[in-house]
């Protein structure tokens, strides 16, 4: 008989997630501040609770998916309830992208309750949730990382343990992000000049993926951004932002400039300010376009 | 029997490219600056002659790797003699990175000759095109292109024809290795993030090219950056530079801004003014981790 | 007969400031953490107490000069005693470089208590101070700014009015430290550029404060570049760093994309990096010359 | 009597410069590409002649103001029957903004026809011109300065002699161009925050302008970009970009990092890239304020 699973936050990659546990055999019980996002969940056969302590049970384990730091830090870090409720032997694998200091933070407050700590984000999108296909950064006590391995493999195609420090896997997650984001300005530059100088852009993203820089990020990103394709959002560029202030963030705190990510971030920002934050973080392409002189993109009717 | 090919320029690409087509049965004769450079060729089979003029025969057919756009406008384009000699029906497959400008330039004057000009850089360095693994962009008229492909089976993994501008090969070479540049500088940033962050640097370059970033460019430039293994160098700085040199003046003849390129080239430069022209193009990221109060790289002993 | 003071904050910059205001007559109540720093102003006639709600009167007028957001929330913005003490008709004129929005959330909470906030930040360094030769831009009710006029009047040689808007007086602060930060970059980079040209660095500091920009900050921050003394700081490069951080979250917060502030930024971080945190700010030049091989300066003895 | 004097270009900078050395007594004998450009000198009793070389006499003095490096090159520098018949004792004035590297090859070139070559380029736009308002740097050596010192009084308010170096006057030049150009990129990331936070631009540049920036840069670049005032052009955004070209060219070459120069080279090519190559170079801010989703500013209709 398998573990019950608190589950906290039901998000696409939250419901995605908490899904996949039920149809691997575990009890679920879960909680969202909108309480309707559970109900296809529930469907499945797991138990919706209308107060986040109320996923928990006494050294029991706890999964949370958030928005941002604050959420988290509300939701759970704050929450004396359920930290009191999960008490000693308690495990909390915490999947949201937030700074390294939060998890640091976060992680001395569970331990004044007994309760373990693991920073556990994760890499892909809700298509990849769905199917499992995750790549999972945990860090945090290697007993606790050991206890939610069979769990971890119901959520993704591969983990990895990166030590005790309860910051360390954010710190993976952030690098990768910010990688992903370096990509797009890349590829935007790329693309743009290749454009301007009578290659297609297709051509140019082909070229590209199909020779040294064959793998996942170019040939899914390379695609997107030679057609111009920036809806609808896969990761929408508002959160791409989000992660990428929590880079600059960490950089600052760790005296470690990163102009590239000042120059992503900036535009990001820019993409923002015309109004283009509910697009895929990949328009930060027609940012680099637009300054070329190419005419702006114009929001494609989302598919049928 | 194979056709004769003249080859020009035996630098260290360019040596290994004559070598396998010597090897493949083609008849070579080489020139070379340096005539000393070409005697492993000659000990092959190769004949090797003292003006680059003397490599051609009537409607035949020459490659050339040389160092830059001076040296091939001089040692070929301004090459009266030569293109004479090469005359109606000859083929110039012209390997190496230079400007797009140039080719466009240069395939006029071979046209005036009636010689046909095929812009053909390369992706790879010389331990893959010693092993015939190059990528090859060509681009110029089809009919030449078909020509050649039996020489390019031989030199490369795989070739892209890219239309009848001669040009666009140059284009695609020059974003290419604007990509990589880009990657040398993202891989530069999150690494030494992390290393202030608490994670290991290897760790972090091990997790990106083992998840979402699953190609050769990550693998092989992750690992040196991570080990700050600068030389010997398999690509060197002062030639990285010398490309992005070209990136930004195709970037700003197209009016193209292109601010990625713009900080690669400052990174390069200051690397230059360092005194580290030498090194690896990796060594970009040792101005990173600098910039973050890590201390300098010394260079290594070469391996004996 | 004047009205009495209340003084918060005895930094370099306020004690200058507070003591202009007794040398004019004000009768002046001051406090600070560190109570030895007041024994200055106590010899001239201040009154030292030793908790900040003390400065006070009902209806009364407050100055504060304190380091930075956390220090202004924490010993006034929340210190419900202070505000219910100062309570209806009292002024807080805050004078110290803080956000925008700091400056609003503080304006509301004071207004709760019948208090009126100006914020009054000044352009100038502790010299300035002292000679009272300060600028002043002020904002919040124009009548709260015309009875604190002729106590802007000592301070500082000018003062400006922008508005009932609390942050506006922040905004204009920032931009101009912004300004300033941006003209140490130019600098540099001009000054570099001559001198790996052949041309003195004092010349081209001389020729360009003596045309077209014969203004106190090119004249001031000029020398200083050409000449390299960084030591003793006028203004410590961590502080600059921190108002340039106050810019980059300003600009965030309202989508306003600046590159060349998140330049300076990364510049000043690489120069805090390196443990220059404590010498002048105008040392953000010596991360553009180490940048362009030049040798990095060394930490003078100060002058005895 | 004064000495007669050859002037080669009569664009807005030359035709002032001319007419105030006709209008100060000396004979003018000059020449322009587009001779009616020549007219309004005619009529004041200068000669027109047809070709450059006929400007000259043997060991006279000539005044060049050209387009650009390609044009003196081609003008002067190639154009020996100008050289020769200048000759011995002849000293040749370059007013044009062109590459350090530049002046150094006309010194050498001028120097085996006994010519000296003084390099000395302005600060000032054609208003200034016209006014005798010039600033004016000077290199080359002393002995031909002195010989010149007259005329230069006649076209500026003040003039530099930066020694012997012939491109040392152009080094100055270079950079006190990147200055301004700096300016406007800090003006208008500094105006564009304060306009988001709901502070007036104009405001604002009278702020910086009215105290710590009250020089004549910061006063009209000021006001031009608070307003958006980018017709008619003063000096053309086209002819900026020029000039930062030259800068990062001279910076390149002695391997300077010059990251501003960078940013405001791609901030002007963005411009161009829209149409806006004729608009005055202030436009530049139109670029920051447009990344900050304001409105596309729309040309105006130049004033009656």
């Amino acid at each position: 008989m398998k573990e019950t699973i608190g589950f906290i936050g039901l998000g696409s990659m939250g419901l995605a997630m908490a899904t996949n546990l039920v149809k691997a055999g575990y009890k679920v019980r879960a909680w969202n501040r909108t309480a309707a996002r559970g109900e296809p969940l529930s469907r499945l056969g797991a138990t919706l609770v209308s107060r986040p302590e109320d996923v928990a049970e006494p050294g029991g384990l706890i999964l949370s998916s958030l928005a941002d730091d604050t959420a988290l830090e509300e939701v759970i870090g704050n929450n004396e309830g359920l930290l009191r409720r999960l008490g000693q032997g308690g495990v909390h694998l915490s999947m949201s992208t937030v700074a390294p200091a939060t998890s640091r933070r976060l992680a001395g407050g569970h331990a004044r309750h007994g309760v373990t700590y693991l920073a556990a984000p994760v890499l892909g999108r809700p298509d990849a949730a769905a199917a499992g296909k995750l790549w999972i950064f945990v860090s945090g006590p290697a007993a606790a990382y050991e206890r939610v391995r069979p769990v971890l493999r119901v959520l993704g195609q591969g983990d990895f343990h990166l030590g005790e420090d309860a910051g360390a896997a954010n710190v993976a997650k952030l690098a990768c992000n910010f990688l992903i984001a370096s990509t797009i300005e890349a590829l935007a530059e790329a693309l743009t000049m290749a454009e301007k100088n009578g290659l297609a852009r297709t051509t140019m993203a082909d070229l590209a993926a199909g020779t040294i820089f064959n793998c996942p990020a170019y040939r899914n990103y390379g695609r997107l951004i030679a057609e111009g394709r920036y809806e609808p959002a896969l990761f929408k560029l508002s959160l791409g932002l989000k992660d990428i202030r929590l880079v600059l963030q960490t950089a600052d705190s760790s005296r470690t400039p990163m102009p590239l990510a000042s120059l992503v971030h900036d535009h990001f920002l820019a993409a923002l300010a015309k109004g283009r934050g509910d697009w895929d973080w990949t328009a930060l392409a027609a940012e680099v376009s637009e300054d070329a002189g190419l005419p702006a993109p114009r929001p494609r009717e989302q598919a049928g």
